[in-house]
Parts: C-alpha cells; structure tokens; sequence
C-alpha cells in the first residue's frame, strides 16, 4: 500500500486478521501504518523508484491517498506488476475536471463546471452571470479535506484566486443548494462482483468530514439511486478495491457526483464496528480478487465523529481514559503528533437510530478534546 | 506482554485502535503478535532478566499465556513495575491443586479432587472406589488444550500414569457428568470495576476448545448464577484484565468450576464481532485502569469455530479465498506454522440463532481445511 496514513494503519488491522502481511511505502518512520506494525520501506511516493521497490515486495499494490503520479502506476503495469486501482482509475481521483469530464459523458448528473486558469477571468465572470454567484472555485488537482476548495462571491475575489493558479489549474462549478451530503462505499473486485455499504450521511465543517451516520436519513428511494449510481460508476471506471462516491442530494431532490476516492474512505470508517466486514478488510479482498464480504449493518444505526486536533495544540491520547467511559463508544486513535486541525482518531457508536448514535460518538470525542 | 502467540496478535490489534503500543516479550521473531507488527524483545518468559527488559519498557506488564514463573512476577513487583494480573492470582491459573482449594475453600464449588505423586496408588485406588470409576487424572500444573488430562476407567491405568509423574505431580478428581461446558469472561480493573461478557458455551475435542456460542443455551437462572459466580471469583481473587472461568454444567443441574485463565482466552474470541468491546480491548482497559468498554452483544448470537491444523498438514491460508466465499463468516488466520493439531485461526460468525452462527462459520472452517 502506497502511503502510511491512518487508511493504511486501518487497513493493516484488517490484513492481521487474514494473515496478509501489509508492507507499506511510508513518507516516514512515524507514519500512523508503521506505528502500527505494518512492514514498510520508507521513500516519497512520488517516486518510481521507491514505487517499484515496493512493488517488488508485493503481489498487489494498492493505495492509501491518491499523491501519486498516475504514469508511475502505468510503468508499474507496465513492467508487470498488479496495481489496483489502476492508473486509469486513479486519474478520476486525482483531477477533478476530468472527472467531472467522465462522468458527464457517460450520463452522470455532475455540477455544471468549466476549467480556469490566470486569464479566464472574463470566461468565470460569463459562467458565474449564467449560472449564478456564488460559484466554487476548485483546485483542480491535489485538494483534499477542503483544501483548496473556495465558495466566492464576487468578481475581485475570483480575480483574487486567479492571481495564483495552483499547477492543474482551478475547475469553477456551480454553488449546489444542497439538502446534505452522501457518501456510498462500493466495494469492487477485478472480475466485476461489487458489495455495496449503506448509504452513509456526512457532515462536513471547513471542508473536512466531521461527523456521519449511517445508513442517511434519505428516502428509500433516494438510498436506491445513490446505490446503483456508485455501483454503475464503480462498473464504469473498472474500479477495483473500495470506491467511495460523494454525493450532493439537493434541495431540488437530485443526486450529483460530487467527488470519488479509490481507497478506503473517512466516511466508511462507521464499518468497522457496524457492518459485517469492514471496508478495510473489503478493500483488501477486493484487490486481491478474493470474495467481498457481507456489507449488512450490525445494528440499525451508527455514527462516527472525527476527533480533529483543537485549536489548543492538546493531544487527545491524554484524554483517552475520559473518551472511553461513555458507554458504546469505540475509539479510535490514529498516534499521530497533535496540531490543530489534522485529523488524529474518530469515535463511532451503534443505537437503536442516528441520532442516538451520533449522540455516543459526539459524547466521547467532546472528552477526547478535554472538553 | 509476555507471550507472542494469537492472544498477543490480537490484543495488539486492540491496542492500535487506542493508539497503545503494545510490547511483546517474544518467543521468537515469527510469533504471531510480532508478525502483526507489534514492538518485541525476543526471550524466554521464564527468564527473570527477559521479563526485567520488557518491564522497563512498559508501564504495565500483563500476559498472553501462563507459563511464567510467578516468583519472577513476585520480583518484578518487588522491585516496582506494575504486574496485572499480579502474581497471586496468577498462581491460581497456574496451578490447578491450589485453584481448587482456594476456590473451595472460599465456597465455590469444584469437583471432589486430590493431588496425587508416584506413590499414591493406594490413595488413588481409595478415591476412585470412593467417588466412583472413571476419574479424572490431570497435570498439576503446565497442561493445557487438553494436554496432560486422562480420563481413567482403571486401576492398571492409574498404575501407567503415576510411573511418570509429572514435575508438580498429578490432581486426581471427579469426572463429573457434565451437560455442557461453559465459560464466563469478565474484565476488571485494579480498582474493583467489573464488566461481564454473556456466558459462553464451549465444545472440546481432544480437550482443545473446537467450537462455542454465546450466549450459551442454558435457562437464564443458570446463566444468572453463572455470572455472578464468575465476577465473585474475579473479585476473590483480585484479577485484572480479562479472567476466563470455565465452568462445568452438570447433569445433575449444578455449576461446577473446571479452571481459571487470566488472560484473554480462546472462549471469548467472538467478542470481536459479537460485542460491543471486545475482550482484547478490555483486558487492555482493565490492566491499564481504564474505564471499561460495554461487554453487550450486537447480535442475538455469535459462533466461533477454531481452525485447527489437519492431519495432512495443509496450511489453511492456502484456502483463504475459500473460507472468504461463506456470507458473515469473520476469518481471523495467526500466521502461524501450519502443524497438526495447531490451532491456526478461527471463524466467527453472528446469527438470528446460535445455531445459524454456528452453521455459517462451520462451513467457513470446513473450508479453509481444504475439505
């Protein structure tokens, strides 16, 4: 696996329980993957130098973020090895404007949108008179957790964000009134069987995934569509391993693609605990083409809150006894170094429906932060 | 933890959910907890100076196996490093004359039993003739998954096994007419806070735990008793982390008490899936004084099947692929050496019914042994 993130260390849980030994291509000897026990060889995964040394190790390479260059993964096929996702794959992970592009050819309801870059300012104005301020400005490349993603409401502060085009460019999209957030995980392997996990409702907070619960409180209906979309998004891009489709449901009642990930995914981290198997162990399964697993809840509810690192600086691992004696809570740390802002663990719990779960979990992680 | 083997493997899974690194006192480098990754010294537990080297590295020392003499643990507490379970109720575990004993003498019940050395036929003779034929003759100490347990129709038997006398000497008992066997898990903490898992029910094969269900099929009244009896027995003997009790149900009615291990223990492995805490996680909350976790079921029941290494010396990671194809089957696989008679893995698998459990898991056992 590509990276040694708190995916990756989840993800080596789950390979203890098959007898799959991990290895891992970590930026560096703390990465929450090593912390964990996974074998490892430390390198930047931008390189194919260290991306075959991995290889070299592995029967299958799979990844746990999408910073890698996706002709690197092609030389990799090339030269024999099994990547999955593939490269083509990965593409749509890794440049929003072509996924955009994609799913859009192929009948996907995705927000109108238009590439821009430093001199498009007349284009973005002409495309935010059609459709509209506020519009999204968008990193078209590398954003993530809300990095890189602008809700603008003016002409100077478009020209503000063209003054510094990020490499890739900027994809400006439509401002969707939205109703929520959803998340489907669709669990794929090569030969084409999918396993899909109940729809799963997110809460973002500055563009990062705060809370979910699942299944979403959404018409049966709407749960229907979002499913066979993802299922027919996963088919289309031959995605192997977990897929997961984030999804505006607007105010309008519609389903828009909004962004995919192949990997394991913040929002399917619910699963440990409330489904079956785990996304984690289906995504190993998934890319090793053995049989998916059962994708059934546990309980008729669950939620997880992410324990995000306050403002403070203060560790929650200093208040793990506190998060755990709120009953039903499971914790998860990830032992990576406090700061503000990054994500550092997540606490999910089961009830008898969302709210009392989301109840649980938010109980812990209010303790996890000291407060 | 003293101990690499299976129960290691999996605490250390628990304890990379709580961001705890967990130090392993290994036999050697492939040891299945050090194969999921776990930090380890290699050396013998019996050695004073190994345990000292993992006691300096950890803020508390607790066990995945028996077999460490418990004076070492007298001298680690001696001289300051925190030991739980403490040596005192370790000695219990250790040694089956003095479990009974203590156990009897504070009032519980055990089986009508004697020690017994090379000399005792005549003893022996008296207490068969007393309590009837076939009587139980079983290491003192050291024996365990059956080894070192006779059942014994005769006094030219008797005669056989007291010519080779075990180190410690033998405890002759009562075979008890026994309905079914059960085992109750409890977690504690040093300051007297309990939490006791749903009564088990165990199946031996070669006195090795094969299969089990919970919550065991027994009137509520029996599991009642069975309970508190387990968590008196906790309390009497001031343990921490996880105790197992096993129990004999008889068929006279009565609850009888077959052995005590400190420790995570085989019995409770579907609390994994089945609970909302597993016994992994709380054998770790209860040694290092956490609050412990909610031992209540997410499903009516669970069954855990053992993967017990074949005659033929097939390695069921070889059947892997196999044993994922059965629907709500969890395969857990040690990496461990494939032996015959070894156990290598287990299945579980939750139910409407513990019979559904226990059919769903079966099936996935039967094949990763290939059959």
């Amino acid at each position: 696996m590509v990276g040694g993130g708190q995916l990756a260390r989840m993800t080596h849980q789950a390979a203890v329980d098959l007898g799959v030994a991990l290895e891992i291509l970590a930026e560096s000897a703390i990465d929450p993957a090593v912390l964990a026990g996974a074998r490892h060889v430390v390198g930047p995964a931008g390189s194919l130098d260290a991306l075959r040394s991995l290889a070299e190790r592995c029967d299958v390479v799979t990844l746990d973020h999408e910073l890698v260059p996706a002709e690197h993964l092609d030389a990799l096929q090339a030269a024999g090895y099994v990547v999955r996702p593939g490269a083509e794959a990965l593409r749509l992970a890794q440049d929003k404007l072509l996924a955009r592009q994609v799913l859009g050819q192929a009948g996907f309801a995705v927000p109108p949108h238009m590439p821009a870059g430093g001199d498009d300012l007349d284009a973005v104005q002409g495309f935010a008179e059609r459709w509209g301020w506020p519009i999204v400005v968008k990193s078209r490349r590398g954003g993530y957790d809300g990095r890189g993603v602008h809700v603008v409401d003016d002409l100077d502060s478009v020209r503000g964000l063209l003054a510094s085009t990020p490499p890739g460019g900027w994809v400006v999209e439509v401002h969707v009134p939205i109703a929520c957030e959803l998340a489907v995980l669709v669990a794929r392997r090569p030969s084409g069987w999918t396993a899909v996990y109940p729809v799963v409702e997110t809460y973002q907070h500055d563009g990062m995934c705060r809370e979910l619960v699942m299944p979403a409180r959404v018409p049966a209906d709407v749960a229907d569509v979002a499913t066979r979309l993802a299922t027919s998004i996963a088919d289309g891009i031959d995605a192997t391993g977990v897929l997961a489709v984030e999804l505006f449901f607007t105010t309008a009642g519609d389903l828009v693609v909004n962004e995919l990930a192949l990997r394991p995914h913040n929002s399917g981290h619910a699963t440990i605990e409330a489904a079956v198997t785990s996304q984690f162990h289906n995504h190993l399964r998934g890319v090793l083409d053995w049989p998916l697993g059962s994708t059934e809840m546990v309980a008729p509810a669950a939620a997880t809150v992410n324990v995000v690192g306050p403002l403070s600086g203060d560790d929650p691992a200093r208040h793990l006894a506190a998060g755990l004696s709120v009953p039903g809570a499971s914790v998860h740390l990830y032992a990576k170094h406090a700061r503000p802002g990054r994500k550092l663990g997540h606490v999910t719990a089961l009830g008898a429906d969302q709210a009392e779960a989301l109840d649980t979990a938010r109980a812990a992680a209010r303790l996890l932060l000291g407060e």
